[in-house]
């Protein structure tokens, strides 16, 4: 509490390592309108269609590979396929040196047709690297560029940054604009990306305009995607009974690299951290393949190539806002033993559409009749962030629970995006940046210590 | 404790409603043998192949809608497809009044190639009605015979086997005799079926034997299909990368006539119950197919035509034996509540290889801070029926926590099946079968009263 006026005057405060469990759990004064957001409308100008005919729109890239030496393009045309071929090299303009040719798919949702979905990989890439590429040709010939990670080594500085639940509202737009201000390398996205599903039979349109939205970030710099609810447009009452398929068909990841057998669960190394992402919306039960999955590669995790271990889940296993409550309960006590077993550093979550820090917490005695279900402070545990403040159509999480469990650390219902600043093999600095300020403004920061490390 | 001495002796104890919590928990000492069962050899006569060129074989029934006025009738030509054409009608032999023809497919796994797998739908039955049907033609010509349900009505008795993760040993054959000498009307099958998994490249050719060896029971009256691990067969190492293959290819669900989307959860009525078969191995977090579903079914129940709300899933909610301890826990968690709130009267569950019986018991006010995790006596929540004691390869699971919690009633580790006796709105009449007694003798027994009407 006595940390309230602090944050309230917007001043930066360091938490060292948060093992201070309990001593101060800070429910943020700061209160944003609560009022729902609105969409833009389709015609907005954050949603503008490049020119020229078939123009490449909706580019976004990821990593191609486990490593980080490829790669995936993806785009789409409107009009008509086009070839699937990205011109790249280490120099812009026409000077390209090498090309490749992917393939293009399409898929239907009820009544909506999308364009022409392309995917292109890049692999063989050097690390540390700038590239250059471009799609389409003539006057509708666009080019983008990208960054290559640092080769994982056991102290590798890499930032990323940290977005969820984005939606394509003016704070949508608060958000990623502040976001790019900003060093992130890549972003760490914790799932809900365009909300198209709150238009009536999930009009796919909308994950169009949102391509086109978040573009202006996504075709230069990975962002690692993790799916959430609103990504299952899972629509029976149209004939749509399987889930996640726009969300599929459009975001492509390299799954097959980390042994997974769906792009719902799927791990890269990137610089000094090796990420897991885990889908909350599909089977984890015990003998499923995530849950198989999920083991092997913690298993299989070496912290002295990647001293960081991050997982992105959707809906979170630690979160007290009243919204959402309790819903990660059923994916925390099936996963929670092997985080702390493994020791990973940091869980982000989404789908609270607040933001919550929580200290190093555990709650893994319990069984069943012994009663012990209260969560502890224990620093082989991860922290939990839950940060899905993008600024969505639903607007804020307003409600947390009172009193603030021992285990929260910080929490506040304001739109925003996170940065974690991987500074060596021992520390990493994570800072939360509320909209209403200006990006150098840290609304919140803790340094986080190596769980495996220190 | 006091009651051990009458269970040992065979005496059938009847333990009216179970409300008395914690007075009395017995674990049986009747002990059986506990190494690991041996599959009976391919050429067993238990699995003995009909004579006849292509006879049908493995031929079993289910439900084939939600009321009880349909059945679903499936079985295998191994040499050619054949017609998919069921001949019936309510006298035996060639006065037939009716045919339908279905259809037949095949699917592969790994080097395994499926014979030609009928289905056949008869609709329109009459209630309460023995049907006899044909399959094949000439001298591999095969006839059965089935009784239609009654139909749903408050007082309306009707007996329920109930068999789990049966297996194909001798102890498989002796609990499925046991069975056949009882007067269950339809079986509650709760998941593990043929344990082909326990072969290399989860050898398909079991997935036959064992179809062959239950037809004398699935031919004649319908096995209430629950998916278990044993039916994942998710083998990525060979490309096999789709859960549920082989089992979703062999037995089929009317599942589309209870609103789901998936053979892997359905509800049907049947005389004087609801039944709704959930998934384990399946997506049941918020949101999810099944999840939403499952509320749905919920609340769609009428107990004024089906009194008695019956809950099959393959890894149970509370089991208190060391193997499998905790692993139901994730379903646990989320899916509680609404069986409470829904007065849901039984869960059966198998996976575990023993005998237990708890009493009305619910866990679902821990709030995640105020540690309130302790399981109480209930007498709005359901009796959980542990019963995957059916006689696999795996052997019996003989070591249960120390000391038994008090919500367990009951609890052995030897090889048999239930019966559920449903007698009216108010009264059904449970007994547990081990396969050392005759079958009218009960190693356990209680009389359950119905949560909503009493
Ligand atoms: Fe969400
Ligand atoms: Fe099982």
């Amino acid at each position: 509490m006595m940390l309230n006026m602090s944050i309230w005057l917007g001043i930066t405060l360091m938490l060292l390592c948060c093992t201070s469990w309990g001593s101060a759990s800070t429910t943020s004064r700061y209160m944003r309108r609560l009022e729902e957001g609105v969409d833009l409308p389709e015609n907005s100008t954050y949603f503008k269609i490049p020119k020229g005919y078939n123009a490449p729109q909706q580019v976004h890239i990821h990593q191609g590979d486990f490593e980080g030496k490829a790669v995936i393009i993806s785009w789409i045309t409107p009009d008509e396929a086009g070839d699937s071929k990205v011109l790249y090299g280490k120099a812009p303009g026409s000077k390209y040196t090498t090309s490749v040719t992917g393939e293009a798919n399409t898929y239907s949702f009820y009544t909506y047709k999308s364009g022409y979905i392309h995917k292109a990989v890049i692999s063989g890439l050097e690390f540390r690297t700038r590239y250059y590429y471009t799609l389409g040709t003539g006057d509708a010939a666009r080019e983008f560029t990208f960054v290559t990670p640092p080769e994982s080594k056991l102290d590798t500085p890499y930032a990323f940054g940290v977005i969820g639940d984005l939606g394509q509202t003016m704070d949508s737009v608060s958000t990623l604009q502040h976001y790019m201000k900003s060093f992130g390398q890549a972003v760490l996205y914790v799932g809900d990306l365009s909300y198209a599903d709150a238009y009536p039979f999930d009009n796919n349109v909308r994950w169009d305009t949102w391509g086109r939205l978040v573009e202006r970030s996504t075709a230069y710099q990975p962002w690692i995607w993790t799916a959430g609810n609103h990504e299952l447009d899972y629509l029976p009452e149209v004939g749509e009974t399987i889930p996640f398929q726009p969300y599929i068909h459009r975001y492509h990841v390299p799954f097959e690299a980390s042994g997974s057998t769906s792009p719902l669960w799927y791990s890269i190394k990137r610089g000094p951290a090796t990420i897991i992402v885990l889908s909350s919306y599909s089977a984890y039960g015990k003998y499923t393949p995530q849950y198989q999955w999920f083991l092997q590669t913690l298993e299989a995790v070496d912290r002295s190539v990647t001293p960081w271990l991050i997982i992105l889940v959707h809906s979170p296993w630690y979160n007290s806002n009243s919204y959402h409550y309790y819903e990660g309960e059923t994916m925390r006590v099936i996963f929670e033993p092997f985080v702390v077993k493994y020791k990973v550093d940091i869980v982000f979550s989404g789908h609270v559409h607040a933001y919550e820090r929580t200290y190093p917490v555990s709650n893994v005695e319990y069984n069943i009749v012994n009663g012990l279900c209260t969560p502890k402070n224990d620093n082989s545990a991860p922290v939990y962030v839950v940060i899905g403040d993008g600024g969505n159509v639903e607007g804020l999480a307003g409600t947390f629970t009172d009193p603030q469990p021992a285990y929260s650390a910080f929490r506040e219902a304001s739109f925003g995006h996170g940065l974690l600043e991987i500074q060596n093999h021992t520390h990493a600095y994570f800072t939360w940046h509320r909209n209403q300020d200006g990006e150098r403004v840290a609304a919140d920061s803790a340094m986080f210590l190596n769980k495996y490390w220190t």
